[in-house]
């Protein structure tokens, strides 16, 4: 199976290492093309940049239809155009937010999200809400690193260590999250970290869960349902 | 106080009949201008045509902060990039669909919405939701008409009335929404023909709603709060 | 149009304050009209004061709309009688805890009130949970000063302050509510010192978030709906 | 121990078969002693109803309390000022909706209500919000008879019966209470019709639930909190 | 009336403490017998000790139908196989959670649970949820003592204590339950310390609980509903 | 990987079809082994026959940890002991119920179940509150026939399309799921049935959506966390 990964921005600086994420937990089966924006922002951190990025992430995601891909996977916790797009073509369509919603759902009584800014918190809870699982998150914290910075591993890793020791301590969650597909490579260490110290909690690495999620959708043989995500009428449109 | 209304579509078929009705319900000190979008779609129904207008409505928001609006509309009941326009600007701004069904809240037990199509159900339910009002909503419910054929209005009215009755009768609603910006000049008559029919309930036309709204908030003083509406970040941005 | 402020206790004391706090933010062509009770309580900080009020407010109510108001305003944060007042007239009927809430809803992701005494605390939460609104409500906080000890401005505004910056920092809310109409002339001001403090957030009077409401609804022509707020069936009645 | 039963009307057309009813289902020990009100109404069926009612039922369970009763209940199914009472007195308060629903969380996965007139069924969804059981209601139901024409118990027993069904039917209700305290000896009767229809059902009584509700509090030796309902301050009250 | 005490351990050692503490809450009229498991363990303490006690403890309630008592009290916290063995038998059947939730959601705004493990704060939550009153839960806390260590009552005691005061002052609980059927004759000295420290709150005995409840549910004369528990079918059963 | 799919029955007349049914669904590298209860029932319909197979399903899923298997599958939409089993051993465990629903959650706006016996619905409705999904289930319906005569593939095809049909246009679902794990090789064609009807729904059949779960959770290298699930503590069992 193909799978488009639309990396919904318009730098291709995360592009190598989103390959080597996606390709660490992909199936052998599965082949995974990276591809980015050609007009959006440089990362999203706001519902500004979402909106920004849209038309385009719609567009990349036509394209992939029609090149033959078997899903799209929008490479963003903040699933942005995610409705959209699914709305737009017959192949399966997913973010990264709502895959790791649900696995962690089933994993624990409570799960939290750990995210990069303050101003996309409103955004993910919001997103739990639609998805109707808002009972069960625990809170959404963030390390206030913006997106373009996340390259700095060690301090990353420290600040989602420190904000999930704090999410399980104040906020009673049990199942972590990492809240930005930016925040690659560290699922594994933080697990280990926290288990050292006691909890031993699942911790979700979003590129990781979308993936999984979308190859378990193509393996059931179901995509998104035409009553919910009905193709939009035929008028006249100029973008 | 000077309000933009911005119609986040690309024809001007309705700005004539817009305009005469936000004058109807507008105080005597309130200026309205009305603009269209120079990219985006001929109308809004769905999450799609939504995502294309979405970068066109940001500018059109901020371009009447600029031009020293005291606040704008966004005058479609998908209350497209509504969130994204309040980040941009200082200014208050609102869509059609949070007033309306916040005025319904205070006016009855329970309300109902009546749109234009169905593919769009999901979407008002999905706004519910993030506004925190579900629990009031009675139901969606579509006439089957799309906004572009909304202009015979003896046909819209009679549909509109058939299933006005239907959420009253089956859904129990005590209030009632028009649930597209394209339903003008007939919340009156509704109300009178559902008064007549035993049923004295409200029926709220969401442009009213939204101008009355406005101008409520610019009589407070307030707007939209920078905690949940935080400046976006600076970065590049090529839309 | 000509709005009756019925200020739901026995003594006058707030009049003067109260007359001054509706003009500053009514339209230019909205009178209002301050009236007290003649049975009742000097303060309203507890289920049994508003119980002791409710036949009183009703009858104020009724008067108003005999006299030719075209709304009514129960001027209380407890919505007392609000909902048995708005099935004895035709009028608009509105208390100051609904409009606020509803205002809050939409100008940020969650809200807080800060109110008199804990006394309350239980009733405006549950205000909350029948106009559906609940989920938010971030917290009700308290400054701990009875209603009959607000004239102190300056204490009364420190300790707002204080419970607010808690509210913003621990209860995560982003919409503030000042929980009792005796907080008159402060809205701004709490504004202000927030905004200084790095929090641009709402802060809403309830006072004046009742008469832009009630104006609104006048001007979209509508009033409570007969279906929730059902006339009365003709009984004997004795009080 | 001794329950004072007010029954809140100002009429005492009910009475004797009020302590009929009561004497049926209390334990052994349990003294009984009905009163009406002097000041209020013929019959609740309306906010306005228990708004008028509400001071003089707030007086009768300070009486109660005074004159030694354990424990008092305000026989309606609107609970009016119930929670006003309970501030006022240290002995336990209960109304007739409460009791019943609470028993009715136990006994199956939903339930429904059958009420006397449409124009209370806001109100006990109300109850239910407040509550904290919305989620358990199945509907509210009503037979469309004023209070004081529920004397004709053949014809409200089929009324009743014909609704219930309705529930189990269309509002998968799986236990049913009694919408009105006036509906008295009845739940039996309607137990064994539904039965032999092959609907098993438990039907509750609402006068019979609040007098084991406040004999089972009395027994633990418990009664409302104070923190929820605390002392009302002292002030001028003028009634 | 005969009401069985199922006590479902596979071990005595709480047996004749139970017996008193449910005859000093029964009435007179009210003869209780105690049982405990053959098959189990000798705690319930965990989902899977809950799942081990199950099939004995539907056996001890088929086994009190058949022996005539009037009814069964499953004497656990977790509420283990109650519903199971509702389906079973044509007596009324409770455990201790129901009942004490119940009686709190009637008591207050908001109660917490202090349980004797973490382990167990989950299972409790759930509970909460399936019942239909989370919404009145504040919080579920622990004493990190084992069942098995609860007979050192003086440390159980000023654990209690520590932890409802921070339920109360933390969590905004107005009413508290013991936890564990195992914490017996503590309910009224802890209410009693709670109120010296200026905090009149109910604090509700799960074992007095349950024995009040089902003693109500006997003198409604119901049981629980056929519809939400129906007659399991006829088959090969093999335990 | 090697995956134990434990049917929880104590007949093996499902084990073919079931192990074909995986067979269809498990990825090439997945290897899956069937096994039965040795105690228990032939078949789960209701509380009691799940609190039966409950000690047995534990006891299979510590030997498949034992036996080296990755994870276990206990194969029936009532999710019977998954709790308890995730507590007793470290590799992911899941049931049919949850994963179904969870992938539900992302294709559509809402869900419905249809299932074999009207018996096991409140248990189904249950598994979504738990779960936190229950805002998403339009309704569970049963098409009246017990899991043992399942094996009339025509029959039960033409009652699923019946109840499925009404869940579309009754219930308003956008997504179907097969409520139990008997239901096997259905779901292409009822897809297919209702796709040439109108509705391009998504169809779930259960096991294969547990297969593809546990496989996305092992591919994720997660696992039930362990402030859930707590280890149960060491103890006197007996079973």
């Amino acid at each position: 199976m193909r799978i488009r990964i639309i990396v919904p921005i318009i730098v291709d600086v995360f592009n190598e290492e989103v390959e080597r994420e996606f390709k660490t937990y992909a199936s052998e089966k599965t082949e995974i093309e990276v591809v980015n924006l050609d007009r959006g922002t440089a990362s999203i951190e706001s519902e500004f940049d979402e909106a920004l990025a849209a038309p385009d992430i719609i567009k990349k995601t036509i394209e992939a239809e029609k090149q033959g891909f078997d899903g799209a996977i929008i490479d963003c916790f903040g699933d942005p155009a995610v409705k959209a797009a699914r709305e737009a073509v017959d192949i399966p369509v997913v973010g990264a937010a709502e895959p790791s919603m649900l696995f962690a759902c089933s994993l624990g009584h409570r799960f939290s999200v750990v995210t990069v800014l303050e101003n996309v918190i409103p955004m993910i809870e919001n997103i739990a809400k639609v998805l109707g699982v808002y009972d069960k998150l625990a809170s959404v914290r963030s390390v206030d690193i913006p997106v373009l910075e996340l390259h700095d591993k060690d301090k990353l890793k420290n600040a989602l260590h420190d904000e999930m020791l704090k999410a399980i301590k104040e906020d009673k969650a049990h199942v972590l999250i990492l809240g930005c597909t930016g925040m690659m490579g560290l699922a594994n260490d933080l697990h280990n970290m926290l288990k050292e110290e006691g909890f031993d909690v699942p911790v979700i690495d979003p590129a990781a869960a979308s993936i999984k999620f979308i190859e378990a959708l193509l393996g059931l043989g179901v995509k998104q349902s035409r009553l919910t995500y009905m193709k939009p009428p035929e008028k006249e449109r100029n973008v």
